[in-house]
């Protein structure tokens, strides 16, 4: 696989979490599709109350985020002294920590910052400054390098034609282009990918809301189907190939996904269609051995009996489950930033982690 | 097969639609699930334009609604001669006939009084008008025995436990109980009905605002979904089996129904979970062979870019199919009101119909 596109060449829009000279700025989710508004933080309290309310949304964006949230405090702290400054900085880690109960890369990243200061404890306080600034920017730069190399790999193996897509796995759930988002802006340039299929992704619409608005701002041919018509655009020989991110890979690539995500992958199968997952190796979890062992969460009836704001059902009980789990029979292959995992799955996802 | 229950065994709710003395009363689904609401009309241009704007939705419902619009000019016109009467008469019959375009049972009820008139022109001004009610009556009451023998029918061949249905075949689609309605509460009141899943049914949610209302006002034991989840439902076993109504079956067993259901369909195989859909033979039609030759109408964007009255989504392309065709081989069987009909469909419904 040879990198032929930067991320400038792929997507016009901005990294949904920055950091230059004290500030983190963010794209606010909350505000899309009706508004595309850049957010600035000059204060560790602001960057997390941000990652609470899902201003920033997306565990790699979330991680990148946090990250920041530490530089912010490296570069802006007053403190005179290292022992100062490193009682602003644990303060800070808790702040930015106690913010999403479930965000993995969340706390991957504010240790990965914590454990290197511990490593650099003897060094000035001006070096240890740096470093935190330094390692916040390598953190959000190999997720953009990981989704570069996914886009560039995912673009090999998907057929040319219409592709059908998910929830939102794009750039805005990262910190540029995406696992799904790259794939497609790949695609998208190199004039392989005809249409873009959108389902909304009902409760949370993050089709309808998020993926509409990041992929036709970036000119990808899009459309968006509510969910129930999934199937029919299938039986009508309207997708080519199906793509979907992926929240965890287990060791026999079951994966969970965004609910929703099992039924396309039947779906695919009866039609045969290629059906693909994408994620970056971090999403891979050899500690379980199959789906089964996947916790599946369970969310506030609120966002099914409403709708984008609006009481949409009488107050009945709802059952909202908010990923499903999709047995690896259903799966094409898995792209990852390390090449594609084909089946069997067992097999090669084993040979592909003692590779490394 | 023994009718054991009445409609007021089954239900709490009166007719969708009714007619008595000079008066047509609708239960006001526009207001649902906000408010339950029986609107009264006194004059045919209230019908009408309640038929227009969806206060009275459903197919038999609609039939039934302008059938009583004819009863209510039968009534209360205040024509001295027969020529006047019949004038009145035509006119009432071309402002009900020009409310909604693709209503088949509108026509035919309507059809069937004009014809019924027009055999008995000769007849007594007094008796024309006591003709058109009684026919008004019996389209109604019709409507409400066939719906009963469904019910009596699909409660005979549907497992004991949990049933899933889609949108709304239910008793505010028809005069009464409806199709899907009357099955599910047949069961209901023998006790085999443990739960009743209703997906939302997106676009224009019939399953979170209407079914969810009418059933859970029966007492009947619900849970609400998005269709997200219908596929998540049935890996663990919670789906026993699965029945939908039908907007029109063909001759080998294919049918069209509400978007969403060929996904149901499919699903249900995968699980090998049972898959009925209950009409009465009205709604079959044995001109066509096959579900190819059924047109499928695409509706508006804003149905996919709004949801419950909210803007969802930004200003991108979408395809909005209202219906989608299910193979015949997906099904289980087809519930009428002349008994269960089973594969071989093609063979068996032309059995059926030559025995009529």
């Amino acid at each position: 696989m040879e990198i032929r596109y930067r991320p400038e060449d792929l997507t016009k829009l901005p990294r949904s979490v920055e950091y230059r000279n004290g500030v983190v700025y963010m794209i606010n989710q909350r505000l899309l599709p009706r508004e595309f508004k850049i957010e600035k933080f000059r204060a560790v309290e602001g960057v997390a109350e941000a990652i609470k309310n899902m201003t920033v949304r997306g565990a790699p964006a979330i991680g990148a985020a946090a990250a920041f949230g530490l530089a912010l405090y490296a570069e802006t702290s007053k403190a005179e002294t290292k022992e100062e400054f490193l009682d602003g900085f644990y303060k800070a880690y808790e702040t930015l920590k106690n913010t999403r109960p479930t965000a993995v890369n969340l706390f991957w990243a504010l240790n990965r910052i914590k454990n290197l200061v511990e490593e650099h404890r003897e060094d000035s306080l001006d070096e240890i400054r740096r470093l935190i600034v330094q390692e916040a920017q390598k953190i959000a730069d190999e997720d953009v390098e990981a989704n570069l190399r996914m886009g560039h790999y995912g673009a090999e193996v998907l057929p040319e034609g219409n592709v059908l897509t998910h929830c939102n796995a794009g750039s805005l759930a990262t910190v540029h282009l995406g696992t799904v988002g790259a794939v497609v802006r790949v695609m998208h340039k190199d004039g392989t990918l005809k249409l873009l299929w959108l389902d909304e992704t009902r409760p949370v619409l993050q089709g309808a809301r998020l993926s509409a608005w990041e992929y036709s701002y970036d000119g990808l041919n899009v459309k968006l189907i509510a969910d129930n018509a999934a199937a029919f655009v299938m039986q009508q020989g309207l997708v080519d190939a199906i793509i979907v991110g992926a929240d965890r890979i287990v060791a026999n690539g079951d994966f969970a996904n965004k609910i929703g995500t099992y039924m396309l992958a039947v779906l695919a199968r009866e039609h045969g269609i290629p059906f693909f997952t994408v994620a970056p190796l971090s999403t891979i979890d050899m500690n379980l051995k199959s789906g089964k062992e996947i916790p599946i969460e369970e969310r506030s009836p609120e966002e099914v009996l409403t709708c984008g704001g609006c009481r949409i059902a009488p107050d009945v009980p709802v059952y909202n489950p908010a990923f499903d789990v999709t047995p690896h029979k259903y799966l094409t292959g898995i792209i990852t930033d390390r090449g594609i995992v084909w089946p069997p799955f067992k097999r090669n996802l084993k040979k592909l982690f003692s590779s490394l």
